[in-house]
Formats: structure tokens, sequence, C-alpha cells
């Protein structure tokens, strides 16, 4: 951990101010439409005719994160990213940040400006400007706000209650992996407490504790999608697992579903991993949360546009209502899907 | 406190959906510019031709608040004139409004119900639309995150980094209430910490302590001069206090100025109680922070006409950066402005 570095500045050692120049003294400003980042009293942006997309997400110490294996600035990358990651899932680019952190003064400066080094790779990774933000004393513990803020061309903006019947539903990349992470992690830490000169057992394991601990936003699919000129007819994103996803498209559209057990996309590390933990894979894949992935249906008329593009799968289709939201066994059986979301599953696993 | 009353509905009860859904159910959207509020990935909204303004802000537990005095829908209150006062301080009009909620298990439905009640009433007065958030447990302690988004014609936008020699420095209202409003209930707190049987000695303190509890953001100021005609060459509100925010708007404008102390508005009421706490009442106006009111200076040529504005002050004017950043004091003497923000001067105060 940071704390145990030589050189460590108290936050009250430079002030409020001093931080936030140590902070975000580097930035440079990508976009046009930022007229005014950080350094006023909001910031500024300008959109002409696009519509301007805005989201907020919260990732709290011991309930989003553990501070025993989430390494500083891969909470500021991630924190970057499930924001980015819900403008993509309106069909939006992301182009603006803003952050506030709270932080006890067991956090040293560099230990935030760790936190920030995370922040500044995901925005440049995806050419994403930091504009603003508020940092705080907590008086314990660690939190950060982030809110994004995208674009959209007015006709492109894609809701999560416009699925059609007859729509096919897909996913992108592979579900539950980032679950499968956490609870290697979980494992090394209970076993770390046990004995203390255990090292940890994370060999081997580098695709799925990535997909814990750095998970990226899916821009690439919503742009390969513009590139073939089709735009989903619903979409959100994959932070709950797709249970609870599936459940707020069909339920927000009006409609059901059927989804197919054996089209769901798991990658082999993940399948071998839930075995190892006695889990069912397909449980990791609906309600394993965080993989970030994009849930998304298109009208079958683009199909064809659509089929040959590498990492998407279709799962299942949309329904009428009264059929109900179901996952088709691969025995054949119907199942109901029922909303689960990632705390209700991990409250069950705990218990178990 | 709520936590006392005879309905307690426990958080997990209704789950974090349920509970968004028991939070914003009754939300009416007030504006064309606001596509989509609160149910998707992002909020969407439009602007045109016009240019947006976002801001954030943190309110932590024990930090910015304290729940033994604070009200519950007070607090939500306050959460959302925070950031409307950042808007406000652009030259801006808020229209929209994000709130992310992070409470532990201690807050019941019954008790976030009541902060949103605060929220709405603000977004009711003001003329606002709540267009999303994220609500989320917390191990401890009740922080609130606040994101508001409002327009401004491209021309109207106001910095405060282009103040001019030969401005003139205003503020609106009065100075320091807010901070005596906050000695009054922290002694209160400690006299009923020394005996649980006295009851709090609030009255005939209404306004300092209305200041202190119900901050309002001064959109009728900027209403008023845009009336007139002016716009502020640059301008910033008092959050942190007169010193702090001068040292802002002369610092970033590569500016100094003179404040002339028998210019500054206190009210009778925070002269009273300063003198009853044996402060100065020049350092409440300077260093208390929480007042809201806004600093701004103007050009000369416009002063006809917003003299006649009732519930503006002028109190100095911009000079050369060579001049440094001075109060005249009532003797005459030129005293530097130091930075002295909020915290540093409460914790000067709990030194004493």
């Amino acid at each position: 951990m940071l704390e145990n570095k030589a050189i460590r500045t108290e936050l009250s050692e430079l002030g409020e101010f001093g931080l936030i120049h140590e902070l975000t003294k580097n930035i440079k400003l990508k976009h046009k439409s930022t007229i005014k980042g950080v350094g006023d009293d909001a910031a500024v942006i300008s959109y002409g005719s696009k519509q301007t997309l805005i989201t907020t997400d919260l990732l709290i110490e011991n309930v989003h994160f553990d501070m025993t294996f989430m390494p500083l600035k891969h909470l500021g990358y991630k924190t970057a990213i499930v924001n980015f990651s819900d403008i993509v899932a309106m069909n939006g680019i992301p182009r603006q940040l803003i952050v506030g952190i709270g932080a006890s003064n067991r956090f040293s400066v560099e230990a935030l400006k760790e936190i920030y080094k995370g922040i500044y790779l995901a925005c440049e990774n995806y050419k994403v400007d930091l504009i603003g933000g508020d940092t705080v004393s907590s008086v314990s513990g660690l939190f950060i706000s982030g809110t994004a803020i995208g674009e959209a061309a007015k006709n492109e903006v894609v809701y999560r209650n416009t699925a059609q019947k007859g729509d096919l539903i897909f996913v992108s990349g592979d579900l539950g992996a980032a679950y499968m992470g956490l609870m290697i992690l979980e494992r090394e830490k209970q076993a770390f407490k046990a004995d203390p000169n255990l090292q940890p057992d994370l060999e081997g394991h580098d695709y799925i504790l990535g997909r814990q601990l750095k998970p990226e936003a899916r821009t690439d699919i919503t742009k390969l999608l513009k590139g073939v000129g089709v735009i989903p007819t619903s979409m959100i994103d994959i932070s709950d697992g797709l249970a609870s996803e599936i459940l707020h498209i069909c339920t927000d559209s009006d409609k059901g579903c059927s989804i197919y057990e054996d089209k769901l996309p798991i990658d082999p590390a993940t399948v071998s991993m839930a075995n190892e933990f006695n889990i069912d894979p397909t449980t990791c894949a609906l309600n394993g949360g965080e993989d970030y992935e994009l849930l998304f249906t298109i009208s079958q008329k683009d199909y064809e546009k659509v089929k040959d593009i590498y990492g998407i799968s279709v799962i299942g289709h949309i329904t009428d209502k009264s059929e109900g939201i179901n996952l088709i066994s691969r025995s054949g059986t119907q199942v109901p899907i029922t909303a689960q979301g990632w705390d209700a599953f991990l409250k069950g696993k705990e218990k178990n």
C-alpha cells in the first residue's frame, strides 16, 4: 500500500486549493465542446444541435471496493469507466468527466494522486476531458463520485424502454468474469487473514482479475454498430448482471423475452473458475455484476448488417409481455428470470 | 429525529430499484431542455446554441453538516442550493440536478424521503428538473453529492478570471450570518451535551439560523443585473468566505484589490451575535463561509445602471497586481488579505 512508502504528504499540508491544484495542474483539454474545465464555479460545455448526456455513479469503500485488493490507480480508472459505460449505453460518446472525492486523513496526498493517475489514464484512453470536481475530507473511509457528460446526435440516443416485439437480443463480450475475479480476490483475502505469511495465489488468472480490476467501456461496439448503419432499438450496460438488466429493458419497454442459456457468452476461464468455486457458470453470467458489457436489442431487419461484427452474440429475442421474461435452459425448460441484483446475489453467496 | 418515529422502513426492504422508484416517482419535468430524466443509464439534455454549465459539490456528515442540528429536509435543500449557487455564479440559470446519496443502515427509507423532500422543494422553488442520481449504501455515515446543470447564452457566461483594473467590487446581501448561525447551533449542542435536560436557546435568532440552515442561491440578483443590461466582468459565489473568494478572483485575474472594511454589509443580528461570542464582526464577514452570496466586479461605466439595485453593495475596487490584495480598515490601515478558508478558520476557532 502507498501508505507505507517513504513520501507521505498530509492532506492538511496542502490545504483544499493546494490539493486541487496538485491534482489538476497537468490537465490539457481535448474537446472543442469543453469551453471551460477546472477552475471556476462550474464547467462550461457547448454542443450546438447535439444532445448532452449526463450520468453519475458513486463508489464507496467496503461497499463497492475493498482497499486490501483494489490498487488506488485501478480505483480511479474504474470510477471513470463505470460512468463512461453509462454514456455508451445511451449510444453516446463520453466527452467530459467531473470527479468528487471524499477521503479521511488515513489517505495521503500521494494516495489521492494515485487515484487521479487512474482517472487521467481512463480520460486519456477514452479521449475525455476532466473538467472539474470537489475534493473534501471525510470522517472515515474513501468514496468517489463520478459524473460523465457525453454527446449524441438527436436521432441516435438509445433508451432502455424502446425494445420491440421480435427484436433480437445481443450482448457484447463475455459475462460473469468480473464476478469470478472478485471471488478469487475475496478468497485470497480470507487466506491471508488466516495466515499472513501466505503469498496470494493469483497466477494464471489475469483475464478474470483484469475484468474485475480494470473494466472497460465498450465504445468500440457502438462504433462498429454505427459503422454498419445500425442503431439498437434499446440498450443498457451490464453493471448489476444480465438478469437485472434484461428485466429493466423488458419492464420499461412493456415486453417479455426469451434468453437461451446455451447462447450466453462465457469465457472458458470463467467456466473453469466457477467450477472450482462450485457455482453454475450460468448463474455467474446472469447475476454476476460489473462486466460493463452492453446489452442491446436490434430489429430483425438489421441482422444481416451486424451478424459479422466480432465480439457480439445473439442470446435471445423480445416477445409479448404476456409471454413473460424467461431463460430457456439447455434442456429446453423455460425458467422465469427474477430480479436478483448484484447486492442480493452477493448476500446470497455470503450465506453459503 | 425521524429515527424515533413509529414508521421506519429499512433500506433493505425496498431494495435499490424500489428505493429509487420510491424517491423519484413524483417527478414532473419542467423544461423542454430536459429530454429524459431519471430512469435510464444517463439523462439527456439539449440546449441548442446555448452553453451548458455543470458543477458538483459533496456534503459529508460531520464535515459539512451535523445531524444533531441539521434537519434532513434542510440538508436536502442545502445540497441543491450549493450547486445552484455555483451555476448562478457563472451567470447561468440552473435547470437540472442529479443527486447521489450514500447512507448507512442507520438511515431509514423515511429519512431518505425527508432528504428528498428538501431537494424537491429547492427544485420547485428554483424551477429545476431533478433528472437522475445514484443511491447506495455506505458503511457508516451519510453523504450527498449534487451535480447541477445550467444554461447561459454564449456571451453571458461570467468567469472568475476576467476582472479588470478599475472595476468596482460588489457583494449581494450580507455576510457572516451563516457562520454565526453555526456558532449558535454548536453552542447549544455543547450545552445539551453538558446537561441533556436543557432546552435549546434558539429564540430570536431566526435570521442567522435560517442563513445557516436554509441558504438560498441569488438568482434574483443575476436577474436584476440582466434587467438593467449589465454583465459582471467577473463573479464567484461566497461559499468559503469573502477573503477566500476575492483571492480567487484577484489571483485568477492577475490583479490586486482594495476592499473597505466600513463598506462590508453585515446584518445587525450578526454584529450582535459576534459581540456575544467575542469575535470581530469583520472577521465573520471575511472568513465565515456558507453565505452563498455573490461576489462580482462590474466596469465603472456600468455603475449608474446598477447603483439603485436593492440588495447589492460596493465594497471596493480592482487594482494592479503590484498593489496587492488588501483590506482598508476603518482606521485607514492597509492589511493584506490572506488565504484563510472556511476549514482553516474553523480549526483556528476550535483552538481558541
